[in-house]
């Protein structure tokens, strides 16, 4: 049987220079392993005006339910300084037991794991008595336009329906067995501009000074917290990201100022929920007025950005627990359930099925001399094979 | 007698073109109407690397005390846009019984109305009993560099000791004798930095958000005010009058972010003890830590502006009752005595003698159509004559 070995799989991919939104042969190679195994495979081009045309690939393996699916990337980022690197990044060397190279843990190695899981398990087992499929895209790493959202939409349309997922992105911060994430909070940003009267700074009577407002509805937003947080959820935060003026006048009073801000907030929202609430806020201390006394209202307008990141929480307790004693078996720690950190494909995922997340160590990812410890590969691979076996077990329960 | 009709004398110095730096000829037409009244003229030229030449004028009547100076600029701010004047900026055109023309009221027509009220007083009384000089710059509405404080130092080298000056700078708001100015408030301004560290918004316990420590410090320094006024003096203001941080990213928490402010202050401080305020505001603010808790002491530096103006108020009641009372005579009117308003230039006489500030209505300074009521250069003149003689009147007592 072929790819059952984590780290030559990882080796061939990291092999493929894939720096998004290049192909690089990655998918290429993940065809060639997953074929042998019985998957039919079919790479899905994504296009859209202004964005790059991207390679994605869909495989499954099996006709019937219940049906898994294993999602990831095999884009990478840049090298960075290739000079600063130890090993090549595209070298996949291996020293002192640590593969070494660009996509190491972000997320070659998640991918060639599962795919050494799975051909174990057929090795073992035979075919699942359902369906696994992979869903990887080549464009996490880029703008996310033709890669995650458009292959589940391609996939849904060919009537493809799913009845969990697992992401393999990194989602260990010190050790494999860290922490499995089960959900993710929602990401809102907007900018915000004050629109004052400019005039003398000795004459700030007749003039409206637009700092004095932007500062006004900064703190509006910030204070009070938006909540407390969840039982899973760590409280909403707000961070104003910039705030921006340009005037190089010491004598003159500005008349306009902007600030924008980013909400990562948990699920006591929906994007719509907290869009209101901070309208509130800012009309209210609008309504204030600024410092000075008199000049309320306060004229300021609202610009959000595009596509709100939705929060989402997984419920369902057999994948959580078929991945989780999965984890415990392996590694010996039971895994903290964890909805921190960044926006990822799951919040793409989760409309269409149950989602979870755990992968290897991150702290490498994006750096130079990103690389994995060889053991935690095939760790990893045990983990993700002895989840296959529970997640079909408890599935055809 | 020459010189005694102040609409002439306006005339003609509008015909310069003096643009600041350039002299534009105003100067040797002031030296042509006091020459002939008995003035000793010296054009004092005042030059300093990287900043333009500058035409100064310095004329003395008389060789023994009270010495009384008129202070003043014959340098006018760019025309704008010409298309847009009625009448040409620089052709002293009458329409209406308004004179049109660049420093019609800033400042050429206050010095045209000096010269006619000294050689009207001549006319009548002879050289007064002590001295009269004018001490005129053409670099008022430049950096000030190179005009009245070099034109002061060159003087005082020279021996010239003055009792008191009159700046004959545009004063009232709305109409003749609404206000003589006895002092102005200070002017301090800075630029602090705050240092944050960078970071990623989903991951802020990471990072150190450079704008909410910003936002710490200016709220800082916006309350409590610094004061409440006192019997002369407005409150003391600070404008926050830029801040900026130059973030593009939204998912990025900066590391560095910047505001200037300026602030306008009364006698309760000196330019030393208010920095020492500012500094005692910050760093208690920096002290306390950024709103998110464990990140104190905040760290930030600060740039003061070079040359603070210092703040002053003319005690001297002789000077302000003669000018007072002259104003009353002539408008019926008794002056509000204010302390409100930018710097000018009496910020460095008054280090030399008491000052005070009067002229014409300044409501058209600076802008197209700049212009002048015929008679309020005939009233003012005779405001100007009337001070001279009751002046020189106390002085003698």
């Amino acid at each position: 049987m072929t790819a059952t070995d984590p780290v030559a799989n990882l080796q061939t991919l990291i092999r493929c220079p894939s720096v998004t939104p290049a192909e690089g042969g990655a998918l290429s190679a993940l065809e060639a392993m997953l074929s042998p195994l019985g998957f039919k495979v079919d790479k899905v081009k994504a296009t859209e005006p202004g964005t790059p045309d991207i390679e994605n690939l869909y495989a499954r393996l099996g006709g019937e339910g219940p049906h898994l699916m294993f999602a990831g990337h095999t884009d990478v980022v840049p090298v960075g300084d290739e000079a600063a690197w130890t090993h090549p990044p595209f070298g996949a060397e291996i020293a002192d037991g640590e593969l070494f190279g660009r996509g190491a843990v972000d997320m070659k190695g998640g991918v060639a794991c599962f795919v050494a899981a799975i051909a174990r398990y057929i090795e073992k087992h035979g075919a699942p008595k359902g369906s696994v499929s992979f869903l990887i895209t080549g464009d996490e790493e880029g703008p996310a336009i033709n890669g995650t959202i458009k292959l589940l939409q391609w996939a849904a349309e060919r009537g493809e329906r799913w009845d969990a997922c697992l992401v393999g992105e990194p989602t260990n911060p010190n050790k494999l067995g860290d922490m499995i994430k089960i959900g993710r909070r929602g990401s809102l940003s907007g900018k915000i501009t004050v629109h004052g009267v400019q005039g003398h700074a000795a004459y700030p009577h007749l003039a409206d000074n637009a700092v004095r407002g932007i500062l006004q509805l900064t703190q509006a937003l910030m204070d009070p917290p938006f909540d407390a947080g969840t039982d899973n959820f760590q409280p909403s935060n707000l961070e104003v990201t910039t705030i921006d003026v340009g005037n190089p006048a010491t004598n003159v009073v500005p008349a306009k100022a902007t600030a924008s801000f980013n909400i990562r907030f948990n699920d006591t929202w929906t994007a719509a929920s907290l869009q209101q609430e901070i309208l509130r806020r800012l009309d209210a201390a609008a309504a204030e007025g600024v410092l000075r006394p008199g000049r309320a209202p306060l004229k300021y307008d609202i610009v959000w950005a595009e596509r709100p990141s939705h929060v989402f929480l997984t419920r369902n307790n057999a994948l959580i627990a078929s991945l989780s004693s999965a984890v415990e078996s392996v590694t010996g720690q039971s895994p903290k359930l964890s909805t921190t950190g960044g926006t990822s494909d799951a919040r793409f995922i989760k409309d269409y099925c149950p989602v979870v997340e755990f992968g290897l160590v991150g702290q490498t990812m994006h750096m130079v001399d990103e690389r994995v410890a060889v053991s935690d590969l095939e760790r990893l691979t045990v983990i993700y094979e002895t989840f296959i076996e529970r997640w079909f077990a408890n599935a055809g329960l």
